[in-house]
């Protein structure tokens, strides 16, 4: 059962269209695993342009996925008109980012009228074992139209 | 006058060689704009590939640079031999992303044997003036071969 | 000159009379030594009795030190009958917390409408020299008043 | 079973005895109440000392006590003779700090032989019923004795 009861009925699919008009996960390669309310999954495979000096996923790309999923998991609890905007997020790295897959997972902590809380965990994917390269904790916010 | 002494006087070819090094910063279309012991401009000009829903430079992408302009600032102050990698860091986005062209300006807070702090500002330039967009704070930390 | 306009007339005596509120403020030693819109110094004797296992200021107490600074400093920006409280920050400890009197001195870096970020620094000083031991960013919330 | 294997059979003695050697944590009324390999909950009582404006406890001891827990769970995972120090930490700050009894429960999510990254959680107690009213994620360092 899940933890949170959305406010917006149509949480999924204004999740899906907002993540997918943005630009930046199309080059990234990021897409939507799982969505549920508060809670998200993003998968992303291994690209060589996205690297650094050694050959492992670059932290600001790491941070853009888990950056997204921690947006799109507090969008899913945001009322119907809502943007959002990150207001700040910290990542620790944990492991080299090395794997055929990366997998973004994202929870609610805290949902909030205006800030919500999350956590972010990243995980590398290798003839399908995982490993935990990068935590994020982030505040999000809404912004709701002025009338 | 510089406030801090490198310990390889190949400081600005080792650290400029680790910074071409990397796919990701030539994807991203990020460069090397100004480079001092313990102090780096990088530069990004604008591009509609790596934006969010409303237009702005995806916050993962800013990190991609406040990050690589702290590694590449405490990478100056490293001695000979060493690699770097990030242990964390923390961003806070403060404005649109909104700009011709952006900004990665850090400096070295503390250099250490293991561990350097960084701080980092991202700014976007619009007709020639610069408007504070995000800024970070970051541990990197030196590797030394092992014997 | 101060880099902000403050919006609240009574913004020293508002934001004296709300830090003098604080028990803990008192507990720790800790007084406002300067206050300008936007700008804080708080300063604190050292105690024995503050100490962690080296003999050092206990990294709480430096925080909270540092988190009162920063949230003084922001609620001199703040509208009349705003309250204020603390979203999150970030310390990174620099050096051991050792010295006869600590300075924790914040600075506006944004003034929002909901929300304010700063960035502080604690200085030890011992015979007259300071030392930076930690520095903070902070995100403060105004909270006004339903009607 | 602990997920972690100690590296010190003495591990809790050890762990044990740092704590009790800050005067901090008995300042504030701050005891171990379960020490695990990697694992560690800290109990504090509501006291009107250390509380801010509002008479709820103050950020920066609720930090003080993450932070411990923190430090005391990465603590237990060090070899004999380690020193520990913390490198920097982040606090979320999720609801009041109001309650009789306050835990502050930190678990390792990395060890590491220079670095061990923790997350831990603040819960208020209030007739029985725990509410989350912090999240920290935080960097230790093992210091080892020079020869």
């Amino acid at each position: 059962m899940p933890r949170f009861e959305p406010k917006n009925r149509d949480y999924r699919a204004v999740a899906t269209a907002t993540f997918e008009r943005q630009p930046a996960m199309r080059t990234l390669g990021i897409s939507i695993a799982r969505l549920e309310p508060g809670e998200v999954d993003l998968a992303m495979a291994y690209s060589a342009q996205f690297t650094q000096q050694n050959g492992f996923v670059h932290a600001g790309v790491i941070t853009a996925g888990l950056d997204n999923a921690c947006g799109i998991a507090a969008f899913t609890l945001m009322p119907p008109g809502a943007d959002i905007l990150t207001v700040e997020f910290k990542t620790n790295l944990l492991a080299p980012a090395r794997g055929e897959r990366f997998v973004f997972r994202a929870d609610v902590v805290k949902p909030g009228r205006t800030l919500t809380i999350c956590e972010a965990r990243a995980f590398a994917e290798t003839d399908g074992v995982e490993t935990l390269v990068a935590i994020m904790t982030g505040t999000l916010m809404a912004l709701m139209p002025r009338n």
